[in-house]
Formats: C-alpha cells, structure tokens, sequence
C-alpha cells in the first residue's frame, strides 16, 4: 500500500533529510552510497541482499567500483510503501556500521 | 591498451556474437542477463564480484531483482582491453554453470 501523506510526513521525511532523493518523475527515493573500495562496497551489498530477500523486497541499483546507487519503490503499489522506509532504513543503519 | 583490430576481430567478435553488444557512444560492452529470481542472481552476481576482485578489475552493473545488466570497459585505457573480454568471458561461463 502507498504511503500515506501522513506517513510521508513521518516515516519518509527522515529518510529525505538523511540523503535520500525523490527520483524525478517517480515516487521512489533514490540515493548514492561511496565506499573505500569495492570490497567494502561489495560487503555492504551483501548486507542489503540478504535483508531484501528476507523481506521479499528487493532494490534497482546500480554499482560501479566503490559506489552504489540504490533506488526503492514497490512495484506491486506503483510507488513508495512501508517496505522502502524499511529497507532504505536498513541501507542508512548498515551504512553506518561500515 | 586498448584492443587492437586484430583482437577486436578473433577477441571480441565471439562475444558480440554471443549477445553482447557495444554501448551506443562508448568503446564498452553490455549485455543483460535473467534470472529465475533474485537468489540465482545474486549467486552469479557473487562470482563474477569475487573474479572481479581478483582480477582488479569491476564491472558496471545493475541490478532489478532477477536481471542483471553488466558493462565492460576499461577505464584506464578509455575503452575495452582484454581484460573486459577475460570478465566479460567470465561472465558467460558462470551463466551457463548456472
């Protein structure tokens, strides 16, 4: 189910001001993570793999070297849901535990 | 170094032939591979990081769910050297173990 715009005002407020973007001409939040080097960048994608799968929901991202650029929407509501603020959340928290 | 027009031609015209094509404006190769679901993706996507890695050298890739789409070029000769057919190669012959 879409976000609601109360819960746009709450649950995806946060992430927009920690870095993640609204994707032009779609509602879905996108955001570049920059890593050391591929290593890490590859480490941390693991991360996210296995907590999407976990979740049955799963990224479009895009990876070259030491960036990611990971973008969540939920194709079933044709835009953002609770399961992105989860999971850019959880993008956000393995992040920083990098 | 860049590959020459003889190893474009015993080089790289098998992989052309083998569904990857060259990307529009760059000396790169692309090509987009389908999986049954994003477990057998992100298996594949895991062999061809760690060969990757251990050939120091990346692909551009994106991924959405069961598909992935992988670019090869090399940055430091402006365009594709045999390092790109070596992965590139790689990349085939994981795919079809899988």
């Amino acid at each position: 189910m879409k976000l609601t715009e109360q819960q746009r005002a709450s649950e995806l407020a946060p992430l927009l001001a920690a870095g993640w973007v609204m994707v032009k001409g779609r509602d879905a939040i996108v955001k570049t993570f920059t890593f050391q080097d591929f290593i890490q960048a590859w480490g941390w994608m693991s991360r996210v793999a296995l907590q999407s799968e976990k979740n049955d929901h799963h990224p479009e991202w895009n990876n070259v070297y030491n960036r990611v650029e990971v973008t969540w929407s939920t194709h079933d509501c044709g835009g953002l849901s609770l399961k992105d603020v989860k999971l850019a959340t959880f993008c956000d928290q393995a992040y920083a535990k990098n």
